[in-house]
């Protein structure tokens, strides 16, 4: 039996290393957990940020959020703080915007609307018109032409409640809002508001990026609060003929200089192997841009904060990264992907957060099968009603030029996000929106996440 | 090879029904989550019960919605309808508590205060008496009588964020609020004042129940808005002499008639095996009771709704139990256990929703290891950010009495509750703190929990 004993003696030994190494990581673990609930610093860097104001990329007040956020992390002991500069789109919506619907007996509706981001100004004095509802952005192709010319349109799809991720309805929608203009001037239109992509039933209308096509006659673009396309569609059809006025005086101008920011702490054993985490430092220009995507921000700098603060070491390099320009342009991501082509750099993987600053669920992972399962095998590390999934699919829109790059892997951050879409890209984004403990169980999610990843690679 | 042939197809022909067994299932499952997130028929419910007020067992607002839950109950095509009647305890708070803090000075600060529930009133004109602050419940135990003879005991022990589920953190504190006036009258104290038990940070002060014992003197006892308690620590550092004025005139009443209300799907093939889910009727007297438990009674009422609106015939029973008395007494599921055993009945399970009406996350067993692993193979069935566990414990206050009677296996709804202890017991525990579509998510996983079970047993 002596060699069963050697042998278990030597199973043993083999063990404890093993053993202590999973203990230690799960002290290291819960110290970020409750350091994040009790401290509560991303939230209190949040309250700062917010009240900055909105964050447009190319607005005075995104490069006063540069500066305040590249501050505070010069202050929190990384290895190295960086503004990476890039230029950004700079588009400015101008007086607030008006609508009102006439019918045709003398009553007036006052609209809540706002232009949807770069669209072009209405004349001054503004547009008076009828109005043709549409009920999707395809129907369009079905309408005859003579039907929608001189006319305004007006998109009218219903936000789809049924998918349990509110994510998939809005991109159902958010063609209307992207390519609305387009199809519209298209068949003639003078111009094309839409209801707005939201999941709430308030009526702050709901911004976000639209586009135009070189070869397509430009079109003010707009979109109504939810209860305010309802009064449209039900005044239609009482009187087909009533009018809508839209008075827009918003304007484009040069492109705007301006920075991503980034802390790096860098790694003692692998520090050319860089794990990249973030989220978009730009917002809409109303609200406080606190879910979309200051949450996000905070996120990535409170877990770098949070690693410093437990004392611990990366093997490998990790960075938070503050892209800019996410909401019309995507500029930070992509400088931030030239760079790393550029510089050389590996990256080992790239993360973001901008889902909001709720509970988080889970991670989504764009990789390899071998290494979303490496990923899965740690799901035990997060605490329960935090992290319970690493599906397949997920990334984000400030790293796809990394990985599209260099097909460095992505991973997105996953949260309740029930409420995201009744206040993304509103008036109502704004910081008492956002819970202390749900925004802290994000940051110490992410660390958690960076930590293993520093320790044990991909 | 034939008879590989022949097996092949044997098998496959074994397999087709179950397979479409389970896609049936599944197109029943999903069409729960599509009505409930399209239809929001708990919520809009919840709007109207919310809206009768506060429903302390024995007040008349508690027999409105008891009858108003009837009626609805009585529109919805269930196969019975009945109330289940039981006497209540009746408290009632008087007038608005007052409490305000007077230095020697002359300063005076008005604190945010309730009386705990069950707490005997003041002295007509109030007490006002000096102070001393004990930092815990058991901490009470090292200080001599002559400390606090005479004075007001002020039991201020911080919640701990730390816990990333927040009732276990109620629990740690939730015991200066049920014992706090026995230990402090004990030992000579004339009143005992909390800090509220809340993880909130404003000024909203949470009551709940409190205990006396027979042959210890019944002092005045009464909780603070954290706010408040902070100003009473600091001002005590400054000044150990400051006073508390305090003024309650609450009272006890004769037991009360009241009443369980039952709403019941007869089983098509096992009638004899009870599916019991509910939530309690009653609430404090402050707020509206929205997320206690007026969410956890609409999810079981909405649930039962469900299987019928979506045509399902249950193989066996279920009931959707509205409980009276959680708070103060249990007295409703005590009746509901007397009952059970009296008529021979045989529970297969009770389930219990008194979490909040937040989006759900996963339910806790207490049952056998087995029929815990049996739920578990089930949780592919519940869609990505639903229900994501089946834990090892949990159950509910007012289903305890019928696991202890037969024990009968119990399931507690857990949801991601981060702001319930925020609200808990007070007065922001309003209908406006609820969010649609995560009061539905929740009303269609117990459908679907209901559902497999009433299909498949335990």
């Amino acid at each position: 039996m002596k060699w069963r004993l050697l042998f278990g003696l030597l199973a043993m030994i083999a063990m404890v290393p093993l053993f202590s190494q999973t203990e230690d990581d799960r002290i290291t673990i819960r110290s970020f957990y409750d350091e994040a609930l009790t401290s509560r610093q991303s939230y209190h860097w949040l309250k700062d940020l917010c009240a900055i104001g909105p964050r447009l990329s190319g607005s005075e007040s995104s490069l006063q959020a540069i500066h305040w956020v590249k501050g505070v992390m010069d202050t929190c002991g990384f290895d190295r703080v960086y503004l990476q500069p890039t230029l950004v789109p700079h588009w400015e919506r101008g007086n607030p915007e008006k609508a009102i619907l006439y019918d045709s007996k003398g009553g007036e509706y006052p609209l809540n609307v706002l232009a949807i981001g770069g669209s072009v100004a209405t004349p001054p004095g503004g547009i008076t018109a009828e109005i043709i509802e549409v009920p999707s952005l395809m129907a369009i192709d079905d309408i005859p032409r003579e039907e929608i010319e001189g006319k305004i349109v007006f998109f009218n799809p219903p936000f789809d409640q049924t998918n349990i991720g509110t994510g998939a309805s809005y991109g159902s929608n958010v063609g209307t809002r992207a390519q609305g203009a387009v199809k519209a001037s298209q068949k003639g239109a003078i111009a094309s508001v839409i209801r707005s992509v939201s999941s709430g039933d308030d009526d702050a209308p709901h911004t976000g990026t639209g586009h135009y096509e070189a070869d397509v006659d430009s079109i003010p673009a707009a979109a109504l609060g939810v209860r305010s396309a309802d009064i449209v569609q039900h005044v239609l059809k009482l009187d087909p003929h009533a009018k809508m006025h839209l008075e827009m005086s918003c304007k484009w101008f040069e492109d705007a200089p301006s920075f991503n920011v980034i802390a790096e702490l860098r790694g003692s054993e692998y520090p050319d192997e860089i794990i990249a985490m973030g989220g978009h430092m730009d917002s809409w220009d109303v609200g406080e841009g606190a879910h979309d995507d200051g949450a996000g921000c905070m996120h990535a700098l409170g877990a770098l904060k949070l690693l410093v603060d437990q004392g611990v070491t990366p093997k490998r390099t990790i960075r938070a990264v503050m892209f800019i320009n996410e909401e019309n342009g995507t500029r930070g991501g992509e400088e931030y992907a030239d760079q790393a082509v550029k510089l050389g750099e590996k990256h080992l993987v790239a993360i973001e957060s901008d889902a909001g600053g709720y509970s988080p669920r889970g991670f989504g992972i764009t990789a390899d099968e071998e290494q979303r399962l490496k990923l899965e095998s740690w799901l035990d590390y997060f605490p329960k009603n935090t992290i319970s999934y690493m599906s397949k699919g997920g990334g984000g829109v400030d790293i796809g030029p990394l990985h599209r790059a260099d097909g460095t892997p992505m991973i997105g951050l996953s949260v309740d996000g029930q409420k995201m879409f009744d206040l993304h890209h509103s008036a109502n984004d704004v910081f008492s929106a956002v819970h202390p403990r749900e925004l802290e169980l994000g940051t110490a999610s992410m660390a958690t996440l960076v930590y293993l990843l520093s320790q044990y690679g991909l």
